[in-house]
């Protein structure tokens, strides 16, 4: 699937239902066509599952997009089906993410440390031929494939659930019918919804302690990791971080981090706001990307740091597993110094109505 | 001491020796002021020595600049008393340079590991409150502290040795009478001398590969350490880094920082030349200043990796140190991203005639 939206723009449509029907149809579709393959074929042996690693992909981008779509637009559906169908949403969502982001964490830690560890005359790393090196790379390995095994027979389980099928038929019904609180409603009053999802955006990305990772290498990352942010106003997603108060380095890493992980949720959902209104959405689409890798680097660092705490591990093991970790908070950092040089040039382009209006 | 230049500059001097016996002569007054106070008053206690850190430092600085106009204007003294000079004088400076250069390690490792541990909700690091930062604080500590003992106790045994009442003598008759080759020279043939120093700066800076930091967060300190460099062409400093060939860490990030290390001498030797010359040097302050900050933190990083290979250390303190040690690393790439951005500046105003005439 390409990124271009699926939908006919705002100005072409005649309501807020037909924009509406338009991207989610589309979208549903997508879901049932991505869930057999995704599931795999009926009578399948389960430990082939999922089938397919695309579908698995495609039926989670449509997850995103309606689940963002109902969020943002939820004054337009009967409520109650709605609120039932965002959560069954999140759940999937929940599911499929886990094996795919174990994959990846492996790619990355696994990669970071073959590059810290390569000997070669050209490219060697800071720990080349380190005794500890092999050591870390098997203890890594195998509890990453140990949480994505888990994962995967979690997902098995859960793939011909009735709740899934439930799902499926909810989808079923999208696909064809929207249930629309106001079908009649003006295509325009959906640019003030999008508008506000964009403003949530701004908000949370201006409280950003951006300008702490301003300067490259100000040690952020490593160093000096912020206060717990004020509680976030309302209208915020729900997952706000709890105050720090342990004297304990994840909840300080965790709390330093939670701020940027909820400006993500906030920059898909703009962009799948500007998705449905047919609006050109490039430089989120940049930011997403770029609160992914802070999201991925961070999520690595937080497993390299309980691998460390791995009983009767070797020093060598242990100091090897130090490295990797810091490393992969300097990538937290260079993230955060990657946004700060984006957000200037795409937040004003969020702000007032030119924003939300079709390309 | 200010930075300066305490000689007549070069437009105003009849000739060459006059500059340069202008330039020298101070800096020996300086070296024979400082010398006794280093050294404490005669029959004072050996374990209360040196007697003041900053005549230490005054001392060094003496013995630095002579050494590099010694150095550059070779051509201009006694050849044999030039080279005998100069090799008493680099014996001193080792000497000296190695209780300061602990303690300042000490200070940056315990300094970055108090921050990488701090517990403060305003300014956490990433080891808050772990279990390994009180022993790799401790390790650290005692290593450092013996290497510094160890360090003063040889300065101790040589400091009222045969070998640096001669050096002395050798500086009084500098402070009287500098042993010149042609005093009758022309105050500007000096300007090439300065001039090839300045441009054998200039070559190194090229040469070094300071586009691999050109971007911030590139990880040339931890991953991607470069080829060790081609050989350097005559006139550079012998200190040429061998080849790299074991698959060794440390020998690799030895390598590495070589080139950095010698551009320092260089910067050094550029500077002092200047000085003579009456010339302004501000840019090659500046870059002394990086290149120091480059120096002491390959440094401190090999004494954390040193730290690590200590026998029955917990898993937990080398884990620690891991973290520091990427931590020093990181602060080797940021002092050669700042140098990158430092010397675009600096570099063309060291060549061409301009850039060796007096202010």
């Amino acid at each position: 699937m390409t990124d271009a939206p699926t939908t006919a723009p705002v100005a072409r449509a005649a309501t807020a239902g037909e924009v509406l029907a338009g991207y989610l149809t589309a979208q549903a579709g997508a879901f049932l066509r991505a869930l057999p393959q995704a599931v795999g074929e009926a009578g399948s042996r389960p430990g082939a599952l999922p089938a397919s690693a695309q579908a698995a992909d495609d039926l989670l981008r449509a997850v995103r997009r309606v689940g963002g779509a109902l969020h943002t637009f939820a004054a337009a559906f009967d409520p109650q089906w709605a609120q039932e169908s965002r959560t069954e949403l999140r759940w999937l969502l929940n599911l499929l993410a886990q094996e795919p982001g174990y994959q990846r964490r492996a790619t990355r830690l696994l990669g970071a440390l073959d590059s810290l560890a390569d000997t070669s005359p050209d490219g060697a790393g800071m720990l080349a031929g380190h005794a500890g090196a092999p050591k870390a790379r098997a203890l890594l390995e195998r509890q990453l494939t140990l949480a994505r095994t888990r994962a995967h027979t979690a997902l098995l389980q859960e793939l011909r659930s009735a709740r899934l099928h439930a799902l499926a038929d909810r989808m079923t019904l999208l696909a064809g019918e929207v249930p629309l609180a106001a079908p009649a409603e003006p295509a325009a009053a959906l640019l003030p919804r999008a508008a506000a999802a964009l403003a949530a955006l701004v908000g949370a990305g201006e409280r950003l302690p951006w300008q702490r990772s301003a300067q490259a290498y100000g040690g952020a990352g490593l160093h000096r990791l912020g206060p717990a942010e004020p509680a976030a106003p309302a209208g915020a997603p729900a997952a706000v971080p709890p105050a720090r108060t342990a004297a304990d380095a994840d909840a300080a890493l965790a709390a330093d981090d939670a701020p940027w992980l909820r400006a993500r949720i906030l920059v898909k959902r703009a962009r799948y706001a500007l998705e449905v209104c047919g609006a050109p959405g490039e430089g989120l689409r940049e930011l997403d990307g770029v609160l992914a890798r802070h999201q991925e680097a961070s999520d690595a660092a937080a497993t390299v740091a309980t691998a460390a705490r791995t009983p009767r591990i070797t020093p060598a093991t242990a100091y090897v597993l130090g490295v990797v970790h810091a490393d992969q908070r300097l990538e937290v950092e260079s993230a955060r110094y990657a946004f700060g040089r984006q957000w200037p040039a795409v937040a004003p382009g969020l702000v007032g109505p030119a924003a939300v209006l079709p390309a």
